[in-house]
């Protein structure tokens, strides 16, 4: 399977909870990421802001264990059903999707 | 609510099936294609190939209602949760992540 990265070299990976079926972020992959993901069995990603690698509960513990990688139609979005050791969002929710529009 | 667009003016948006939780797909949205969504309670989107307006499920009926959106806590991605009138892939399946990756 040929993904679709885009012009930076990235691709948006939505994570999924695997039991509750709750998204709980989206975050962004490079080819370095995913194939550190799939090694590991535990979600990296991509820092835009930072410019850098980032192992998904380095510093806050709340690793996001991958159970299943899917690819959508046009292979230019992934979606990473996982088993989180925590919460997801930084602010402490488990999920960063919280805030209602309006 | 400031939404933070990227540079070319686009947010990630998220579908997901309110009833089952499926995530459905993922396309992107201008601010004009949100309004339109928030006015009409009917999915809207920037197509980037096509580079024009998109009205999920003008061609296939298959339209997306919105039941909710939802912002995640760095307002760069949309979630909505939908009510789908048929399939959200072109290719007929319910969802557009069918593909297993490997």
């Amino acid at each position: 399977m040929i993904l679709n990265y885009d012009a930076n070299g990235l691709i948006p990976a939505v994570l999924q909870d695997n039991e509750t079926g709750e998204v709980l972020m989206v975050a962004w992959m490079n080819a370095q990421s995913l194939n550190l993901t799939r090694e590991t069995g535990e979600a990296h990603f991509w820092s835009r802001s930072r410019k850098q690698l980032w192992r998904k509960g380095d510093t806050s513990g709340n690793i996001m264990h991958v159970i299943k990688i899917l690819v959508d139609c046009d292979a230019d979005t992934l979606l990473l059903q996982v088993s989180p050791a925590g919460p997801a969002c930084h602010t402490g929710k488990k999920t960063c999707f919280y805030g209602k529009l309006d």
